[in-house]
């Protein structure tokens, strides 16, 4: 990176990028797995990234974790690394190529949990200034009982830093009752990142298939004058998603 | 941390908190050391923090040098990683306690050198916001030539990306040439950073002798009013920033 480097909004490339964002069981991560799938029997070369996934630092985040040695600061400049390492091998080159790249969690994930943290909203959202603009994002808004209840029921136990341990909000440091509170916060910042950021509000207690259906449609709109790219294309790709590792 | 984080230029310590900036070669750590006995000798309570030297990232950038996995952002994000890590447990808590702490390199450092890497200089700027402003912070300004012979002369082998190797400065691959322009732009931004942050400046071509006089000098200036602390306390301190780590 000789130039300088870019800031959010500032990127023009032909592919585009959709995020989901939303509370635990909120249901996002179905629905854009759903989306993935038809995508790809559309044609379209799809790529992902999820949220903490970057090989340089998962590491550290999980030692970080495990030791519990993170404090909001440290926390919050972990994931950015994480992020960035990501934007720049697995966001920014399929963008590039022209393919639509899908995030599970994107940097409005940061700005809810650090601030909820105790970390200042201006700083993080500074942090992030590199980050490329979504084409699209979608908010699944939740009521907290329904997350609870799909979180609860259907999933192993709830982890530390997950339920917000970390800020000791329960007072006889129940994890069930931290997490909601926890939870509750993040919702309220959410809340009020639709209207800064203009996130596209799915109601999350409509059917899957309701749901699905109205990003179908405006994931359509939005590749209007996307090209679909065929298997010759998507081999490049590969190769050069793979170079810019090393 | 549940109020907010505080930002730069904010926080009120009774401790004080002098730092020492400049390229490799410039002497400044053997002025810092210097400055650490004779305080210590003078009765203050001292304590120290160096660069990249926070245990919870250490790993991720060894090993992100070692494979040259690092881009200009994604370094910047690891060492304002340990940077946080290092104010939240090793800077803030003893400057609370009201001693004397030295750093040997300062946000300064990122700022020159990540500049340099390509990094936009506000956002890097932003990036540290959460930094204690120091008290003093000196800066060796010192001719390249000075600092490339006592570099060459005194030290094993020049390493990868202190010679700004990523950045491919040299046409041949030379790490003598690339790390003579990469310093020379180091030497600019510092250059810069004199007006902007009221770098005070120590001709770091006069004798060690001299240096060291200029320094106690503005030194003692700065910690009128700062009492000195007995073993009492000291032990106190130790077993405070000991705490902090768990």
């Amino acid at each position: 990176m000789s130039a300088r480097m870019k800031m959010y909004g500032k990127h023009r490339f032909p592919g585009r990028l959709f995020i989901v964002e939303g509370i635990d069981g909120s249901g996002k991560s179905t629905q854009l797995s759903l989306l993935h799938k038809w995508l790809e029997s559309e044609g379209y070369v799809v790529s992902s990234s999820e949220w903490n996934s970057s090989p340089l630092v998962q590491d550290v985040t999980r030692r970080g974790k495990k030791k519990k040695m993170l404090t909001p600061m440290t926390f919050s400049l972990i994931h950015a690394t994480d992020f960035a390492d990501r934007t720049e091998h697995y966001i920014i080159p399929p963008l590039k190529a022209g393919a639509v790249v899908l995030a599970d969690r994107y940097i409005y994930t940061a700005f809810a949990r650090d601030v909820v943290r105790g970390v200042h909203p201006d700083w993080v959202r500074g942090l992030y200034g590199f980050a490329v603009k979504p084409t699209v994002a979608f908010y699944f808004r939740t009521p907290l009982d329904v997350a609870m209840k799909r979180i609860l029921g259907g999933r192993d136990a709830i982890k530390f830093y997950e339920a917000g341990m970390d800020l000791k909000l329960s007072k006889d440091d129940d994890i069930e009752e931290s997490f909601r509170i926890f939870q509750g916060r993040i919702v309220e910042e959410y809340e009020k990142m639709v209207d800064e950021f203009g996130l596209v509000v799915i109601d999350a207690t409509l059917s899957i298939e309701e749901q699905q259906a109205q990003m179908r449609k405006i994931v359509t709109e939005a590749l209007t004058g996307t090209k679909k790219t065929r298997i010759r294309r998507w081999l490049d790709l590969a190769s050069l998603a793979k170079g810019s590792r090393e």
